[in-house]
């Protein structure tokens, strides 16, 4: 079977941003209209929002808007399925930018968020998929952000920049080795059932 | 490869419930309060709520939650992933009742509550996954209740009833034909964005 990896390719996040607030329809539009979008195609409909473009761009964009919801210090919740490689996946409804440069990261960087993860990983049609899976885990065990194995998920915990660096780079690694990947993430700030971090968690 | 397939395998529901209000916890804790969970071990942490038992009370349990939570008339959202036949997964923590009824049913049935969806299903190291996707389509076609695709992920609308039971149906549908699958679902009821339901949706 031909391989068609590589981040040349059109990679895609669906989620959905769940404010736990009266004023959820603020924060949610505050999020996406602070964030710079214009090197990803992003379309919001009544369920969910995508994004899609280069795998850069995409988790740029993503991380940015966790980091501005979780900043309005409401709970909330930011739940979705990344996905590169859908063989029914078409070329519409997408920028692939030749710029590199990630465009939310200089106004985000010094934004703070706790962002305590649980997250799947589905390489498709791949035989060693619980391969690929347990090597997210020591990736994530190597970016100091692995929390523990619960059913069907693997839990992170660290600050949101690192928690997204781990996921990046677990999507990275699995998609150079399989055509389809999906990967889903349930990210979470200022729970107030929000267990104390962990010893060893930054 | 041998097929382990077929309903006595112990299926999961790995979820979060969602409530778009200052009053989320009551909401959360009053909709899995009403629900009988006897039939399934749950688990809730700070992030998400586990069930885990035969695919019945799992999907049971799981409609009886999202039911409770609509009718407390705020928005919110389901969101989650269904999952059997991981070969990590262990026999721990569930119960497999011998007893098929369905113990929140009666309860439930007179409970009415929009569910538009959007869902996707991973059926693992399967050739022809999107064969089965395709199938998934076909079921929802057939049941009324698919509106369209979308990037990444199918659109559903009508009565929960009808939705959990097209979730079902596809679920099924897909663990008699392969081992291990798993079903994300993105339930939403009583948005303010919420579209009118189109014409043929119940």
């Amino acid at each position: 079977m031909e391989r068609i990896c590589g981040t040349s390719r059109i990679a895609g996040f669906r989620f959905s941003l769940y404010p736990m607030s009266d004023d959820f329809i603020s924060v949610i539009k505050s999020a996406l209209n602070q964030t710079d979008t214009s090197k990803v195609w992003a379309k919001t409909d009544h369920i969910s929002t995508v994004l899609r473009g280069s795998a850069d761009h995409v988790f740029d964009a993503a991380k940015a808007i966790y980091l501005y919801a979780a900043n309005s210090d409401k709970h909330i919740v930011m739940n979705g399925t990344f996905s590169i490689g859908c063989p029914g996946d078409t070329q519409g409804d997408t920028y692939l930018s030749a710029d590199e440069k990630r465009i939310n990261e200089d106004a985000i960087r010094s934004l703070k968020a706790e962002a305590p993860c649980q997250f799947a990983l589905y390489p498709m049609n791949e035989a060693d998929y619980m391969g690929l899976i347990m090597e997210a885990v020591d990736i994530a065990k190597a970016e100091g952000t692995f929390v523990q194995g619960v059913h069907y998920a693997s839990e992170l915990d660290g600050d949101a920049h690192d928690v997204f660096r781990t996921l990046e780079a677990v999507f990275r690694m699995a998609e150079q080795q399989t055509n389809h990947v999906t990967m889903t993430v349930n990210l979470s700030a200022n729970s107030p059932s929000r267990k104390k971090p962990k010893a060893g968690i930054k």
